[in-house]
């Protein structure tokens, strides 16, 4: 099933003038719908708020024309109602930011073989662009770990962390989205040019932007709502205050899902943001991929065992035993009947006990008294 | 103020009988009173379930000789009642572990100047015996931090973290008390004899244990009680899974006290009870000395501001200045009138903002047209 032909073409158009979760165009659409308000704006009637000259420069656009040229790129533009619109993404109907701006958006240009349909649970990894080693092998790792579950990494083709982050993906095979602030034909930065065509021939890049939209600073803020809103979780790895991560974060909690957050060294401001986020309590402290898979996961799917360090000899002892390991001290040594005291037990006890510890190394007689030997010690 | 004397000698002589937190001298002793419990044994009367045979050692002892001694070796036994008695202690009332051993001590052997009234709001600093050099450097930096603002830094003189927060109080001319599982006057571990007789002569050495008693395995985690139960809340800082530390932070939640932890790089293990604790609500996560105080001390005296990043020259702007420097691309230059589009502003509006931007190096122009300079770059 795909949505109507007017439609598409009417959200072509509109995309084309308003800049992305624009707020009055948004509440234009939801009211009346994308044709209608395509129709209004081509017959020059001043709507609400909205300028007239923008009827003039409706004049001036080609929709179908740049459906073609889309197409001739691979380039596709989904929009509500088609069979690949990733319906997760409409959870983002409600949430703006400071200026109102948000929503979902308009439709969706998308580049690459994957289908957005079948991403439904996405992670989102972000973070910051100057990481550190540390920040990137951890993103990299937890997104290889993610990814070979089957489940999709979305991220920002940025430089740091994002681009860990989908080269995780990539290097065991699996699944990634990159979405981008300007044109899915547009490769930015430009440096990540081949990381970004590798991802468009085995995954997808998407944008709310016309092919040949330039990123702009509004547009990345806007941008993030995109990877919030097609992804069931947020993870970030390494964000200082004040970054593009933080903001991602905060769409993932308007959305009502999942952040989740890699600590780091208190030392590395690297990390500030990711401390403060767990600080605060809006995400979740993450060590690990099997962490993120037992949030992220359908309910009982991954549960993590929580680390108990490895069973130890001492673990599997006779309870009267260890009573008699616990007695005996650890540097000082004293004799058989000071251990019978301080454990509550008979000597013939203590006696017998202390063999089979001395047989499995946990303690060692000295000239003068027992003490704990090495395979005793904390 | 002082309790009485036959008090004072009663559990004297029982904490030579009793392993520390005994069960079942604790009920006993709350039921009738410690030199009541003495008496009972001393006439050899049977009572439930406590041995007969430690009425005999009971003549054996001579506990008015061992505060002689132990005065003459600088120590004093300070018991409830007493004036420098650290109340705070007596909260372990009911807090036991699963062999429901615990409870406030029977008395506490103190050596050194600190009066132990005088560190109510204490803070337990705890970790890995195995510390990383982060791990020591951190807790180090924090304990100085705490103890210049006279808080007493409370630890169990070990390798590694211990010994590192000890150091911290002691650099600054700082509180600082040491807490051990053997009597104050054997130095435990041995490499740590100078740090211990510092500890004694400018702050103070704890026991439950009288002068002379082996730290044995089971103190050593009832010893953890005692530092949980004198200070107002626990720091962790790295502490492997199933550490002693985690022991004190579970005295410390039995408390009901704060459990701070410091996160470290996921892929040291020595962090992973620091992030376990955080991750199941057990701790609050805490990076720097001023979010201790924050935690510890008396409501609003100190108030960590969360770091906002430095203000940066955007964030001065008029808002239609503003708006211009979002519709400028970071990477591909755009003409005035395409600008004026995107910002919904009258060109000569934008020429204005663009002339007063470029003055301060936020838009730079190029031969077609203008992009981000160096000042506005996110």
């Amino acid at each position: 099933m795909s949505a109507g032909h007017d439609e598409r073409l009417a959200r072509v158009a509109l995309s084309r003038l308003a800049e992305p979760g624009d707020a009055k165009f948004r509440g234009l659409i939801a009211e009346i719908g994308a044709t209608q308000v395509h129709e209004f704006l081509a017959s020059e009637r001043d709507l609400t708020g909205v300028r007239t000259e923008i009827a003039g420069r409706l004049d001036t656009l080609d929709p179908a024309g740049d459906l073609d040229r889309a197409a001739r790129m691979g380039i596709r533009y989904l929009i509500p109602g088609d069979d690949e619109w990733p319906t997760q993404i409409d959870g983002l109907e409600g949430c703006v930011d400071t200026r109102r701006s948000g929503g979902p958006p308009l439709g969706l240009w998308v580049k690459g073989p994957l289908r957005l349909d079948e991403i439904d649970d996405a992670l989102a990894i972000v973070g910051s662009r100057s990481a550190t080693t540390y920040g990137t092998d951890v993103a990299g790792e937890i997104a290889a770990h993610v990814a070979e579950t089957g489940t999709c990494i979305v991220s920002g083709a940025a430089f740091g962390i994002d681009q860990a982050a989908h080269r995780g993906a990539l290097a065991v095979g699996g699944r990634t989205v990159a979405v981008l602030a300007g044109g899915v034909d547009k490769a930015y930065p430009d440096a990540h040019a081949a990381l970004l065509r590798h991802i468009g021939q085995h995954g997808a890049v998407v944008s709310e932007m016309p092919p040949g939209s330039a990123p702009m600073r509004h547009r990345f803020l806007l941008r993030n709502r995109l990877i919030a809103g097609l992804s069931k979780g947020t993870l970030v790895v390494e964000a200082a205050v004040r970054s593009g991560a933080l903001s991602t974060s905060t769409w993932t909690t308007k959305l009502n899902r999942s952040v989740l957050a890699v600590p780091g060294p208190v030392t590395m401001a690297q990390s500030e943001g990711a401390h403060q986020l767990i600080r605060s309590g809006a995400a979740t402290l993450v060590t690990k991929g099997a962490e993120v898979l037992e949030l992220i996961k359908p309910f009982g799917e991954h549960l993590v065992t929580e680390p108990r360090g490895p069973e130890r000899a001492r673990d599997r002892l006779d309870p009267r035993v260890a009573r008699v390991l616990e007695a005996v001290p650890v540097a000082t040594p004293v004799g058989l009947e000071s251990i019978a005291r301080t454990a509550g037990l008979s000597s013939d006890e203590v006696d017998e006990a202390l063999q089979l510890l001395g047989t499995e190394g946990m303690v060692v007689r000295q000239h003068n008294g027992w003490v704990l030997g090495e395979a005793a010690r904390v």
